[in-house]
């Protein structure tokens, strides 16, 4: 059987684009009620069990029995050691995307995370403290999803944040465990792993157990158990985001390689059927061009399946009226990756207002920011970019406000604060300030 | 009968010091099943009803009988038509504590809230875009804890960040309005309000209807039935944090009135029952005075029940052996509100880690920086300042990464790419890093 792929083929000026459109969009993050129920169980239990509790879930899913949780531990001691039995390319190129994550990250904290004050005429000092987080733990997927360069993606800006402790968790089913995954945990930073996942791993760092301590936030994507744990337990720790699937929107001028686009399209398909792939380009010409390498290029790759699954169901082709109206549709996907892929991407980036990372120019393959650019590649998904950011070290990282009212100060806040505490009825808010009235 | 207020009294050198300290801290933020049940039921009647399933629940639960939403919409003119109805102290007050509040938060906005990029050797630019987002939702509670200055501390940053329209709901049972609160949403910048509360105001803003717009971030305090609805929507829209009880620790070296600490102590406790007020001090005798301060000053207080419940229920006078331990104690309960009541604060403020705001000095009540200093009233309660941070600009803010690899930085980071995404076996990342390769 000849695999092929067809992603619907949509024109604006189509009478019915605007349902078309939608249908293809939709994606629906409803929970699934039993899933929520045994992730409850599962909570409590550990809550109330701990170490106990984590190792029977661990022998019951990961099918990894082991007598105690310090059985379970990596000390960074093993972490090396996977890092040092790496291939030397492999070791490079872990090196390398590091340093690179890591200079951005430094840049992002000088840029937007550091304590700041000042004071006004009255002498009062006004400010923000930025400290990081004493300890965070971060979940990495094992099994088919078990990806090196998102640990080195959340761990960096933990680490470059200044958090005192990573706590990384990880399954390793039947005790199977990736040197990749390890070594990334060494190179990135990461303090002590555990080899535990599930919602008992997510318990076990919302509220501690005699072995695995508790973190203050946890960041990372996994399974839908993963992710219900991580919002139950939101509130007693902090979370980052509730990852959905993964997608890519090309904004095309015509002017790039159609191979270069094709080929785009695939690596955010090759990540799950749920992908999506979107082109948008007022060219019909080109966008001929780009199905005409979708078909030449699909049969040379490994995972052609999945990316066939996930263009047919999921990926569209939309011709536009121009650039214009490409960036306007842009910017209702809201997509996770947005790459400008024009001659004069400059031109265009000032029109888009929500995405979780814009590449621009035909060289900004989403691949080489996926691993080494710099920037983080764990990003808002399903439209979410609307609200949220991409994992930064502002994620690892919260102000205090500072205030330091001076006498004088006092004298002219005293009765602002007076008349609005009085009418809103409290009257002791009023009286503290009152008593710093001098007489 | 007589009220007294006896907070708990405890010295660190005592022997069941722990548990105490551990006994008077708990809180437990435990979901009702009944309540989220029944929020899941309202949201999805919105969903489904929209505008109609709105009205219903606005009858029933605030007994307010309406033909059609558009009746329970307040335009701009009748916001600024209560605010001229105000009494010019009022008036006043609201302006001057805008106006210290948008300073700050402007303040805020260019120290951590601006776009920024470089480029690297290669040519390679890298950045990060800052964007207010579009829409966003205002919850302000009704009826017994409708507060104005929780209006202006809410859209104030939102109108800083650049946020396109700031949406107000507000219940008014029996149609009911608090004209202060409307007089705060026309000088906060607030764009339209709607008078509906409870979880069916949160699923109009998260879902939308046909007349309230779906908002892209739902901040502000409410009930249990709003905390859970919030809760439920995230990921849909964004949220701010879930607020527990509120707190406040008072760290005195006993050079502060006492007074003056047992009415900043009222101020938290008039609150609510749940509200803690804890002081710490290594000096006994200034606790005797602020013991006998608090039997004194209860009796002149309106809201003494309230505050004696809270004092009695959940206060705590902690003698600590020196003010490096009560910073200790300090950070351990990440408190919400943290006033360093010292002659020589900026001696212990480097100490103090985990806080939502510091009130620094004699002078600086509580109560001034709840009205208008400047800085966020909205904070992180129950220990959460370990992970999150005031309200702030950021938070109706999101961010890009940017990225523009050059021809030449291809060329560098397409063989990192390829090695760590071969090693993942998502050979499409490779091809795609590896076609920008030049032969």
């Amino acid at each position: 059987m000849t695999l092929s792929a067809s992603p619907l083929r949509l024109a604006t000026t189509q009478a019915d684009f605007e349902a078309q459109f939608k249908a293809r969009l939709h994606w629906s993050a409803d929970t699934d009620a039993a899933i929520e129920q045994r992730v409850a169980e599962i909570l409590a239990d550990v809550q109330r069990r701990g170490d106990a509790a984590v190792l029977e879930y661990t022998r019951r899913f990961d099918g990894l029995d082991a007598p105690d949780l310090q059985a379970l531990t990596l000390q960074p001691e093993e972490l090396k050691a996977a890092f040092d039995g790496l291939p030397p390319a492999q070791r490079e190129a872990l090196q390398a995307a590091a340093q690179r994550v890591r200079s951005y990250h430094e840049a992002q904290k000088k840029a937007s995370g550091e304590s700041w004050s000042y004071r006004d005429a009255d002498g009062t000092l006004l400010g923000q403290k930025v400290t990081p987080l004493d300890r965070v733990g971060i979940y990495v997927p094992g099994g088919k999803a078990a990806y090196p360069s998102s640990v080195l993606m959340n761990a960096i800006p933990a680490h470059v944040a200044g958090v005192g402790e990573i706590i990384m968790v990880v399954p390793t089913p039947r005790g199977e465990k990736n040197p990749l995954v390890l070594a990334a945990a060494y190179v990135a930073g990461v303090t002590r792993a555990f080899t535990v996942g599930g919602a008992q791993a997510v318990a076990a760092l919302a509220y501690g157990t005699a072995t695995v301590p508790a973190v203050d936030k946890i960041t990372g994507p996994g399974n839908a158990y993963v992710a219900a744990a991580k919002r139950r337990v939101f509130g007693t720790v902090g979370i980052d985001m509730i990852a959905g699937p993964s997608e890519i929107l090309v904004l095309a001028d015509g002017s790039t390689p159609a191979d270069w686009v094709a080929m785009d399209l695939f690596s955010q398909a090759e990540h799950d059927e749920l992908a999506q792939s979107i082109l948008l380009c007022p060219d019909a010409a080109y966008i001929d061009a780009v199905q005409e390498a979708i078909d030449r290029l699909l049969p040379t790759m490994p995972r052609s399946e999945i990316i066939a699954a996930s263009l047919n169901g999921r990926g569209a082709l939309i011709h536009t009226r121009d650039m214009e109206e490409a960036c306007a549709i842009s910017n209702r996907i809201a997509p996770e990756h947005l790459e400008v892929s024009s001659a004069d991407p400059h031109r265009w980036e000032p029109l888009l207002k929500h995405a979780g990372a814009i590449f621009l120019g035909a060289y900004t393959s989403e691949s080489l920011g996926d691993y080494c650019a710099g920037p983080n590649h764990v990003l808002p998904t399903s439209g979410t970019a609307r609200f949220s950011s991409p994992l930064g070290v502002y994620d690892f990282q919260k102000r205090s406000s500072l205030i330091e009212v001076s006498a004088a100060g006092a004298q002219v806040l005293g009765p602002i604060a007076s008349v609005l505490a009085h009418g809103e009825g409290l009257q002791a808010h009023a009286r503290a300030a009152e008593l710093r009235l001098k007489p």
